[in-house]
């Protein structure tokens, strides 16, 4: 089982991909961020992300994807692009028949960390040593994807499902 | 000169296309709702709603756009649908080419009856009048499409941008 974790975003968009081998061990060698210009119109922007997802997709071909889920804005203008760009992402998981999990912030760090007031580095942490990496996955946009995929593993597992 | 206007949502998305004449005349025949079902994931409606607008587009043949521009949501339950909606639509209008204009509910009421706080129907007899229909565009959603590329006209003109 091949999960693909996505951290939305207009201009940074963090992936991780988590394979569950045999027994429930949690491997990755796959992480990184696409990303849109700015001072660039937003259709343009949304365009480049639609095309890049199927790369993305294409390359590192998930069973399952794991995206964040919004649940909360302070401005309209901070949400507006975020959400949109998220829109696209849910159109083109649909186009390639992917389920997938939503989680917000909190219930990844809940899940991960096993609380849902955990620092960044603690889930960064957690999700490193889950993972066997020798060294904390960089940007951090990228470790909010693999700590997505790694909550939709965990989650899955709790609620007695199979995923290997 | 052929504009589109397009009130963005995830269930039902109005539409309402007005054609400029020589001199500024304003005409419409074509007015109406998209709609995508409830009960059914957002990403399957998504895909409805991405496919449906090409439909549209090529129907209707617009040489622009007038799209309603969300800024302000008291909660992000309803935000998220309809924002990540208002991203497909943006993410179709950049792969047909077409440019669009963006105004807020108040700038399109200030646009068409005068002042910010008009009510609907004040806007809609506008947008009736202006167009010369024997009566109110129905439903709703198809009226603030109308409303929305009436207001694009005016304000483009206002502007001292050639649109017909």
């Amino acid at each position: 089982m091949r999960i693909l974790g996505i951290d939305p975003g207009l201009g940074r968009i963090g992936f991780g991909l988590v394979e569950v081998g045999v027994g429930g061990s949690l491997t990755s060698n796959c992480w990184g961020m696409l990303t849109t210009p700015s001072n660039t119109p937003d259709a343009e922007r949304l365009q480049i992300l639609y095309n890049d997802l199927a790369d993305l997709i294409e390359t590192t071909r998930p069973d399952c994807v794991s995206l964040e889920r919004i649940f909360y804005f302070q401005n309209a203008t901070t949400m507006v692009p975020v959400t949109q760009a998220r829109g696209v992402i849910v159109l083109r998981l649909g186009q390639f028949n992917l389920p997938f999990g939503e989680y917000t912030p909190m219930q990844v760090k809940q899940a991960v960390a096993g609380h849902g007031k955990a620092k960044k580095p603690e889930v960064q942490q957690t999700v490193q040593s889950l993972l066997g990496l020798d060294k904390l996955p960089r940007p951090d946009d990228a470790a909010d994807g693999l700590a997505l995929a790694v909550c939709h593993y965990l989650h899955t597992r709790s609620m007695g499902l199979a995923v290997s």
